[in-house]
């Protein structure tokens, strides 16, 4: 037992298998910490890598597995579905046993400032860690992606960077953060038509008047046109009724839903037996849920 | 303690409050009920009394109010908002506690028998109680009305009855059931166009396509537009859920949700505190909830 802290870091790469395992060899290899699962994304162009230990290990980690991505991802020449501007996009801690939400936030401050000092890399802290309201929200610092973050940085319009430098190198920035539990949750529509995918995404999400809790995005993936979605309070909105929604949508759209799958864990009540086959969810297994990945470390 | 049932009673006159009183009191004064609620809206022109007792004497209850319904209330003048078939327009009996639905259905269909044979009313078996398929769903019985319901029946077209005469007097039709809990519910919305109402009900119902185990018309009541559904699996589809589908929809057609409202009784599990002001109820209490009011009886 003791303090234990969850990191679901996202990197920028999702198609050069060396470069990814590369990666979570590096945090796999960092003193204490244990790698609950990787999962890449060609179209996305992306990797997500969960990892828990005790916070100041998960830290470290985290540190090597930022350095090692900017070493090996070049932004420059980075095509993707998924918006980023870094090859160390996203690094959110979660609490999750024996540590409180002000410890993981000082957590996340103090890897930012470390990431900025030592490795010259524009550091955004956001949502619980933010320390500009503007940089709260992570759709606000990543809109456009690296390419329009390149131009502002240059001439010191927001978003401004908490620590580091006020240029880009091709690694790009590195937003950092502390935030409650979330499901990343992906529906995949019987259509490649991304347009729609996108209708869907403005009617359901929160920041356009739809579900709380809920941020979405339209993308396409592996041939089809997907929804890609954050569900931030699955206690207050479901998985269940962010599908429903969809399949109402989609039907007004002329589409069906043809899929789903989750990125990551997702804690045990989110979801029932009956939920898998409703959901129509592709890649659940019980190694999914993060109550049984914790129960097998302990 | 002991077996106990709910019977949910439907009936035609929600405007002259001396026919209301008139059968509530006489339900009330049958022995061994007890009358948890009772409901009437001038526009749906309906009144709904919630009752509970030992299945036997629920049944003898409900029997007596069919009586005074039919001869109380005259269909060839009524007119309402709801649809309706007869004078006493549903009798749903729901098993509560140490009663199965086996029973219930037993008990529904033995009234069903003695209101046909002696109160000489046609009587539609629903829901589990249904003895031909064609009557298990109660919208597709009270289609078009007493008015539709006349023609048809003297012609022996569908529905058929599964007791009684094969004619409508003025006591019209009674359809009579076993079901599970369910919550009735209804979103007003801020505009007093029913079209809209219909449009969102035509979204949000499974009949068409829309949230699993939802029931919903657009009716006007109160001068305003109604969306007035029957949740009936509330643990798989919530009240959550279909308010944050309705508000999707509504504010596509350039409205938005006013209030709520829930007729009879709702399971304390359906409903966070939280719940309620999101869910803009305008009508709750603690009385409003089941277990609140099972408590003070036993």
């Amino acid at each position: 037992m003791g303090a234990l802290v969850e990191c679901v870091a996202n990197f920028s790469e999702g198609r050069q298998q060396t470069v990814i395992d590369s990666i979570v060899g590096t945090i796999d290899s960092a003193n204490g910490v244990i790698v609950l699962g990787a999962e890449s994304d060609p179209d996305h162009n992306r990797a997500v890598v969960t990892f828990v230990g005790p916070p100041d290990r998960v830290s470290d980690a985290a540190y090597a597995g930022i350095q090692r991505a900017g070493e090996l991802i070049d932004l420059e020449r980075h095509r993707g579905q998924h918006p980023r501007i870094g090859a160390a996009d996203v690094i959110p801690f979660v609490p999750l046993r024996e540590v409180g939400m002000a410890e993981t936030v000082a957590l996340a401050r103090k890897l930012g400032k470390r990431v900025g000092e030592t490795l010259n890399l524009p550091v955004f802290l956001y949502e619980q860690a933010a320390l500009q309201e503007g940089n709260r929200n992570l759709a606000d610092i990543r809109r456009g992606g690296y390419e329009r973050l390149k131009g502002r940085i240059a001439v010191g319009e927001p978003p401004i960077p908490d620590f580091g430098p006020g240029r880009l190198s091709s690694a790009g920035g590195c937003v950092i953060g502390a935030r409650n539990l979330l499901i990343a949750f992906n529906v995949f529509l019987d259509s490649p038509d991304v347009a729609i995918a996108r209708a869907i995404a403005r009617a359901i999400r929160q920041s356009s008047g739809g579900l709380p809790h809920v941020k979405a995005l339209g993308l396409f993936v592996k041939g089809r046109a997907q929804v890609s979605m954050n569900l931030t309070n699955y206690k207050m909105t479901s998985m269940r009724c962010v599908v429903a929604a969809i399949r109402i949508e989609a039907r007004r759209l002329g589409v069906k839903m043809a899929a789903s799958e989750i990125i990551g864990l997702l804690p045990q009540d989110a979801l029932s037996e009956v939920d898998v086959a409703y959901l129509q969810i592709e890649n659940f297994d019980q190694s999914r849920v993060l109550e049984h990945q914790l129960a097998n470390l302990t």
